[in-house]
């Protein structure tokens, strides 16, 4: 397996003619953002959490992404609502485990999430994947400095345990699919000044998920173009605020060349 | 009936130096963009949605602005307390039926509210309002691309069934109300691409029509100064992250010279 | 007593340093801005409102911060909760009363709050602090624009009933502590015009008061950090749009010479 900047190209364009319509059942600090981020890449967000409506919403779907950033008992009852109807109609489910690891509710909720109604893609960063393994004790110790060897051999178990392609984001991406790791090292690090912009990650997996069959190649090309964003906005900003927005315009103004000309991703086994 | 571009003016000078209170019972995705607009425009938003303070805090109020994009049971239950109070105070209510067609559970709640607390103004787009009507099935094959013949007839019927001004969005955006028709072609296409926007026109139609004492009046000078803000926004931008900030700095800048300059509105029957 | 622009530099670099997790519980319009600031400024902010999460979110943070912004009931029991748990743990807690005064459930809920689980510090307008004051009969007639003599005599009131730290904010910003008034005169008018920078200015003062042991020193280097980057983004911004942006732009890139140039704070009794 490959990745060029020419597929990467190709999923962008699909997004941009198809508009895939991804449901979020998000956060609320991310709603705006990730909306903003789907709508700028090209695709058609919907944010809804009721449960009264998550069958009908999932209908309308080409994805779904389920984010624990802001739990409540109503909203898990929706996840797991929508990710059922996710499932009967087999379109992707996307899973961002927030704050897994930090206390037990989310660590409780995103596991049950991923036995009940096993996801395509989980994203997290990796004191997050590692609350998720089953053969774990406590998250202590580990976080989103742990060193490249650590995250990949945390990404693999948590595969192996679920089959999901795992995405463990950091300076360096690392997916985790069926055949081998794909490393992105696109990037810059004021992203970790903006708010939401690992929930942003997950969301536009979803976009990608609607139009790439395999879920490691979707979630690596979100990676990608999140990354290549993320650098192209850095460029003309001069702190986080301006980050915001030039992101959003490098996402809407994304070109081949840009692409070709930015991209660094590797494949490993 | 004419509307011309020292009307709109007046409107925006009345709201700058009354600042009136708009109470905002709106969804997650828009609560802070739809709050910034208002400021940026003169108003001075509430977002409140406790059924404990819904007739205090209607009771400040100069319009109630109800937008229905993330609903719950609690927030539907507050909603009809809020509108019963507006109602009680002959302050003007502004409905926005997000997603109306999309699921039952937003068509039940939107009708329902047209019904027991009959709004002054229903902004939403052509499939939105379809959604409403009594008259039609379901919403299918109708949505913000329909010809503006048919969105027209649509915003005729709702009108007719509810007597509220109907204003349906898109390119050109139809405002129908006891006087005729009133079409403005003002906005931008990148617009589209930044969440919220036409919730933003919902809750300045709520703006509007705490100066203005004709609903359909308020709606038109509201879309045509949304359409202002947002071409003199979009030639500053670079995509639909500026956009979001050059739309606000347009709103708070805006004068009678770009008002004169820019409105592209017109009255039909 | 005195606070120099060295000492406010000092606290500046200790957030930097030392990222402190600032533990929100705040209302829906501003979570993802405030995020944003915290991020801005250096600090590590938790957003999480989940009453089965109460202890354990606290449990890692160095300071908590209430706002009662956007209030239900539960959302009420786990701001007790989590101020309990920060009470046992000794982390300073601070509450934003907003909207106290305009309606009963605000001002109840406030007011229980500060008995039940004492703030160190509270910072609000003048009229919502005057909502606070078990001797105030109602709140009407005092609100923003309220004299300086009667805000500090507001400010003296509450102090004194509840010993907290009492920060009033307004074109002059007042902190009432231990060693008397601090007086703040820095900031920009546009800021009045973009939502939600009161509810920042309190969760700064959540990362003052994280590293800075007394609460009104604290608060009162927070309010002129705000203030000196409000007016370093106002001087490059053309409306309350572009301020969002170039004010946590300031706030990333804020230096000791910035804060020496611009810093306008004075002592009192």
């Amino acid at each position: 397996m490959n990745i060029t900047a020419s597929d990467v190209w190709s999923a962008v364009r699909a997004i941009r003619e198809k508009a895939p319509v991804v449901h979020n059942i998000t956060n609320y600090v991310v709603m705006n953002s990730t909306a903003n981020a789907l709508l700028a890449i090209g695709a058609s967000p919907v944010m809804a959490h009721a449960e009264e409506e998550m069958e009908e919403m999932v209908g309308i779907a080409s994805a779904l992404v389920i984010n624990i950033g802001t739990l409540s008992p109503a909203w898990v009852r929706s996840m797991f609502r929508a990710a059922e109807a996710a499932r009967a109609r087999k379109i992707p489910i996307v899973l961002d485990p927030v704050g897994a690891g930090a206390t037990s509710y989310r660590t409780r909720t995103a596991r049950e999430l991923m036995r009940v109604v096993p996801p395509d893609i989980i994203r997290g960063n990796a004191s997050e994947v590692m609350a998720l393994l089953e053969t774990s004790g406590r998250t202590k110790g580990v976080d989103s400095t742990a060193s490249s060897d650590a995250a990949v051999e945390l990404g693999r178990k948590l595969h192996a345990e679920c089959s999901a392609a795992v995405c463990i984001s950091g300076e360096t991406d690392y997916v985790i699919g069926n055949t081998g790791i794909i490393k992105i090292r696109n990037g810059h690090f004021m992203m970790t000044r903006v708010t939401g912009l690992g929930c942003t990650a997950t969301a536009l997996c979803g976009a990608f998920a609607a139009v790439t069959s395999d879920p490691a190649v979707a979630a690596a090309e979100a990676m990608a173009v999140m990354g290549i964003a993320g650098e192209i906005g850095a460029a003309r900003s001069e702190g986080p605020g301006s980050l915001q927005l030039h992101f959003l315009d490098a996402l809407y103004r994304l070109s081949a060349e840009d692409i070709e000309r930015l991209l660094k991703i590797e494949m490993g086994e």
